[in-house]
């Protein structure tokens, strides 16, 4: 009787902004975002320290285990984590058809296989799960999304999907996945520090997805497929391959100043500028940065100028806005420069930020109440008459 | 650079109550829920009344085109609708080895099933296609939602998968593709007051979901994908066959009052009653109780035995509570009354709350802003200093 011990809701609604802008959802200990120091942290732990200095597994025991590992247990968390990396019967052979309805790298793809992995992993309600099972089945999901969305990826583009090795780390073994042979440790570093810097960040659209359908009882793998969903919108996770797209269509430098004050005249959107929470310097944007001056381009010095003439653009146009290169804009340059597949830059964010999910939501359930919003409804007063047209003749 | 616009993040955050509950998210025209007055609507239409004299295709028509259709326009979107039901190429061949993986009638299936689907039939994210397209995909996919359910419940029971039929109306055809043979009359009559009565209903858990979903831009198969895994929550679209497994426990009618008692004593939840927003007869059960009557069974009395016996010990029990027989307890009854598997109750939930989670879509998209929440941070005050013990080594 839980739903029925409830009286809050006749109490006179608060009228929330659009999109719950300024409303705080719950309480969490996760991370936080704190935007006008441009800081964020895990745990609260300074995330662009942790992304400095450790490996993916570092942050991942982190928000799953709730400390950073001593020397043991990272070992052990490296061990666990790369042990469950393995697709469970059932899986393997329905990707080829997955793969092949969308295309290369979408998130449309991982969506449905994620799916079908969790049903394969005999993912319950987690009402129906020990807290244990619970925590167990988080670490898996997480483990084999970089596993579905590299074999997707090699499906997808007419190669053999390449099983994943326990004797390599994450990234390594996520390159190793996508490419068929061991990445070289420069490259490795760049991916990974992308991969630190995007695991967690606040109740982000596809955060709050997860913990909402989560709220509902439902099994983790429902949670995780609804949340790559919500991922997979331009307003969301699709941003740091259209950073590209703009790239491409400014060209060659000396377009870079018309082009930009064109747009921004025009009232377009500058895909990866600006941030709902950031009103200063995007922090994982400034660690990317520096990861993408270390791995040398045209296209590196190309990004630097368009963000330096975008910046000033915006500051002469927009002033007061404090509009900044967000994490999408060096994102998108490190892992091109790093050889990843621009196709596959949505689906390797998915592999970072389903660890964030899976802490948000193991976290939702020890203190749970159901998402149940109230909308206010503005259409004509009811009860209305029915009107004359409307002769349905037998129900 | 709409994100960047947004500055009322920076305002002192509202702290919700936890679910959102009291919090209202949206304006709405779509439907409302009078708690107090045991009164809902479907676009100001008393929607009991809509179920008693209309078909499932006259409530879809209201919720997706606006208001209820005159002769013609029923008959053209009887047509339209039917037309919609293949499932498109690609799908089925997938679907005996989804439907192997999970149990008959699983919503986890239906989930994987619903998002291979939204693959094939090319959803791309909203802000790609057409306000035309939208609506029209919207259209599709609430209406290959029954053609999966009933077709993954027979391949997961062993038998062949049936067709959809075009000439025949929405419940009637879902009843003969879960069971091969055209239904009678009365028992198409029964499932139908069921389907139209929940079709709809407020900013419940399930269509919250596809709001925030829907919000990122994300295409309308991840909405539908992730809000079947919401509705698979036992705290929502659980509760059906939960209130059945209760009335088997007590077995007899001589067992109903110290069962209910040792029960509510001992604080254990009675599915099936209560609600967070009605705190009267829930108008639902009301229409579903009648239908229930007019099927007549041994059944349908033990049941009303045991809701008057639940009601009187609540009241005795749990004084000033106002706990009453919610739609989910003469639901099951009707839907296994009318001779539906049990095992297919909670996918039938999916089949007629699709049409209302596309309506909410369609809403959101036409004044839409992404759905990003704040958190309140309550964990160890940051920026921490590093563990000694963590050593991380080489980044």
């Amino acid at each position: 009787m839980t739903a029925a011990a409830d009286t809050t809701a006749a109490a006179e609604p608060y009228e929330a902004p659009a999109g719950l802008a300024g409303v705080s959802v719950a309480r969490t200990q996760v991370s936080d975002v704190l935007g006008r120091k441009g800081f964020y942290h895990y745990r609260g732990y300074n995330a662009v320290d942790i992304a400095r200095r450790g490996r993916v597994e570092d942050a991942w025991h982190l928000l799953l285990r709730g400390d950073l590992p001593n020397a043991q247990e990272r070992a052990e968390f490296a061990r666990q984590t790369a042990a469950v990396r393995q697709l469970p019967d059932g899986v393997a052979e329905l990707l080829p058809s997955i793969a092949r309805l969308s295309k290369p790298g979408s998130l449309e793809s991982l969506r449905t296989a994620l799916s079908v992995t969790a049903q394969a992993m005999g993912c319950k309600a987690w009402t129906d799960q020990s807290d244990e099972e619970n925590r167990e089945q988080a670490m898996k999901l997480a483990a084999v999304v970089p596993t579905l969305a590299a074999q997707l990826f090699r499906l997808a583009t007419g190669q053999e999907p390449v099983q994943p090795r326990a004797d390599l780390g994450y990234s390594a073994n996520y390159l190793y996945m996508i490419e068929g042979v061991e990445p070289d440790d420069r490259r490795r570093y760049a991916v990974e520090r992308y991969l630190m810097l995007t695991i967690d960040h606040g109740f982000n659209n596809s955060t709050f997805t997860s913990r909402v359908i989560a709220s509902s009882g439902a099994d983790l793998g429902a949670v995780v497929t609804g949340a790559i969903g919500a991922l997979s919108g331009p307003f969301h996770g699709g941003a740091p391959a259209r950073v590209f797209d703009m790239l491409d269509a400014i060209g060659a430098p000396e377009n870079a100043e018309p082009w930009l004050r064109h747009a921004i005249e025009h009232g377009d959107k500058l895909m990866g500028f600006g941030h709902r929470i950031y009103k200063t310097i995007d922090p994982r944007s400034e660690l990317l940065h520096e990861v993408a001056r270390e791995l040398h381009s045209d296209r590196v010095e190309f990004s630097e100028l368009v963000e330096k003439t975008a910046v000033e653009l915006l500051a002469e146009l927009k002033p007061g806005r404090e509009l900044y290169a967000n994490v999408e804009f060096y994102a998108g340059v490190v892992l091109e420069a790093a050889g990843l597949p621009r196709e596959m830059f949505s689906a390797t964010f998915a592999c970072s930020r389903v660890i964030g999910w899976m802490a948000n939501v193991l976290e939702q359930i020890q203190d749970n109440r159901i998402f149940r919003p109230l909308a206010r409804y503005d259409g004509p007063e009811a009860p209305r008459a029915f009107p004359a047209s409307w002769q349905p003749g037998q129900p």
